[in-house]
């Protein structure tokens, strides 16, 4: 008898109604022979709430009193379910992370699990019992409540799969799975029956927001499969899990675009060991997060050094160079707010070329000007203007045809 | 420095500005050279909403579930006032019920406290914090989260108090002590200064709502003087203490009345050991809370016997005596659906003759027809007509000065 988790979020408990639904879902998976835990998140807008009556109170809140408000909102949703299975005439019982001693860290906001203590749950669900888990929130070692942090529920929700040994843990959420990129911006993407857990890390990355990044470090770390899908019907969504070798035949799976970056570039730097640590360090100083760098030498001891961070972590960037300028005799500083950036994914770059050519080509033919390009293995990012990002988007999507199933694209050569 | 512990009710942290008035207060403690502990209820409503969304999914909810919803409503006042103090630039720490070791029975809905562990408080005491602690919870031995009942923030707060070796416990709320009755009912009503463990018993078991029974006997046990009063002024209130000597000169302290009452009397059962103690077993069964109990000879093998229960009861109530009456052999059943009780309180009575005299005597003058009489140590009720009651609680009143202090009563004989 297989142990199934499934994870509920925000939008797929809002009402009673939909509580309901999910009850319902958890049942037929027990009816069907499994044991089952759910992890559930904060109804529909109720974190919303709880924050707007912290910082009423409060702007600038301790995040350990931050904790134990928003923790209430997810132990409200998994005793609200528990009632609905007893309707049912089933046996459920809810937990707090306390409860089944979900021990992380005492970063409170973003707290890491360490540890998860799964005999609570293994006796509650040997005794016939579907077991609800508040999602989001774990305890530190001296037993204050922490929370992980936004999409924290996904991390929880993999993690206790990982702690019970079950093979799968089933993400419901509002829409029918992973899209080779977003259905708004480009309306004939296609859901991707699979994608792997490091294809999906980049498009998390990206700005991709279907993911929380941890929750698929988890699967792929401790090998849990990660099945996306729909709480409205009962379609297969996306598995995300190990790369498989008929993987690498798709050159890419998704794209993504991402319109609220900006640009530093650092001119004339001294070229010396130590100089873009040093850079770096006051970035994250500044609770800048820095997404891809380029540095290019232009003399024997000078480089430029480029780099995209968020446009709103602009102006915090910008005095942190002021603090470090003369330190590395920077000779000048450039930013642009206009830029944005559009990515491509896939595994199948490791082992196929061409794939940037086709990139370059689509964007070419659409008289787009690439600002720069950056890659990793299984990536390619170009820096554009922010007017361009659109029909570049549309344009490359339709090169690698992202409006078809993987299965129906060229082969790669 | 001694330690305070101040609670709040639902009204007094009903919004923003109420907890902020709320941490005021303790901080003002806290400035004064005190170690100060806060016990808080739900904000204003938020229990009942909480109740109300239960009851959509489930009308009649499993009572541990219930349990784990309803504790979320202090733990969002605890940390909303620790926030509130940390922009007054006091340390706080807000604490469950599980974080301090509020441990209880597992009676979920009306548990009983066993044990507190107290060091965690002390230590953040010692540390130079404000703490803040969920009242009305607590958690059984295997770490499910219990609940006190309605009112059962004091008796947490009291516990804390008595844990910690405060002298006194503060129960702030929105009136401004213990009247000697119900101000609506008798607008001449004034403060008690005082009341004796014992009488605040009685007044609580006659249905003057103020407070839990339970903290009563707690602060009687253990020692604590609980003073109730008001959080919006600085007014002293009512103090809940030992009996001293001085109170013995006041007749009667508090007056109270009784509406919702029933009244059944079973006539002619076999006058036999163990049929009174049959009857109220199957009473307990039922659910049926009795209160006065009148038994009368009326042969030498028949007896009468009669008892008060809330009107609310009366249909449960006949179900069960349907189940027994023959067993018992009585001969016939009556109801009486229109009876209201009037009591007096005092410690008193123990030492004076009169006072049933007195009260008897304005009844009369007022015409009003006593149904039967019961009586306690330091209590005497009459039973009456509904259409009477308000007259009587008047008459009452007014016969034992309840509409001035009792300092400035005629002394008793």
């Amino acid at each position: 008898m297989a142990i199934v988790v499934q994870k509920f979020g925000g939008t797929s408990v809002a009402d009673a109604e939909k509580i309901r639904a999910a009850a319902t879902r958890a049942l037929k998976a027990y009816q069907d022979g499994h044991q089952v835990v759910v992890v559930a998140s904060a109804r529909g807008k109720q974190t919303d709430q709880l924050v707007a009556d912290a910082l009423e109170l409060n702007p600038n809140p301790p995040q350990r009193e931050m904790d134990m408000l928003l923790s209430t909102g997810e132990q409200q949703t998994v005793s609200l379910m528990a009632m609905a299975l007893d309707t049912m005439g089933q046996k459920a019982i809810s937990f707090t992370g306390q409860q089944i001693q979900m021990v992380t860290d005492d970063a409170h906001g973003k707290a890491r699990i360490q540890e998860i203590g799964a005999e609570r749950i293994r006796h509650s669900l040997d005794a016939g019992h579907i077991c609800i888990v508040a999602g989001f929130q774990g305890v530190d070692e001296n037993g204050n409540i922490t929370t992980l942090g936004r999409g924290g529920s996904d991390t929880s929700a993999v993690a206790l799969a990982v702690a019970l040994g079950a093979p799968t843990c089933e993400i419901y959420t509002d829409v029918d799975g992973i899209y080779t990129t977003d259905p708004r911006k480009y309306p004939n993407a296609v859901k991707m029956d699979q994608i792997s857990y490091d294809e999906m890390l980049e498009m998390a990355s990206l700005g991709a927001g279907v993911m929380h990044s941890r929750a698929i470090e988890f699967g792929k770390k401790y090998d849990v499969q990660i099945h996306v899908r729909s709480s409205m019907n009962d379609k297969t969504g996306t598995i995300i899990t190990h790369e498989v070798p008929k993987m690498e035949g798709i050159l890419v799976s998704g794209a993504t675009v991402q319109k609220d970056l900006a640009k530093i570039s650092l001119i004339g730097v001294d070229n010396k060991p130590g100089n873009a640590a040093r850079v770096f360090a006051h970035m994250a100083t500044a609770q800048v997060s820095v997404n891809d760098i380029i540095q290019t030498e232009v003399s024997v001891d000078k480089a430029n050094l480029s780099f995209t961070i968020a446009r709103s972590d602009l102006a915090n960037a910008k005095a942190a160079i002021d603090e470090f300028r003369e330190d590395i005799h920077c000779e000048d500083v450039f930013t642009r707010e206009d830029v944005a950036q559009v990515s491509v994914v896939g595994v199948g770059m490791r082992s196929h070329c061409g794939v940037a050519q086709t990139m370059f080509a689509a964007l070419a033919e659409q008289k787009v000007n690439i600002d720069s390009i950056t890659t990793s293995e299984i990536r390619i990012s170009c820096l554009l203007d922010v007017p361009d990002a659109e029909k570049a988007l549309v344009a490359v999507c339709d090169a690698f045809e992202l409006d078809r199933p993987a299965a129906d694209r060229q082969p790669a050569e």
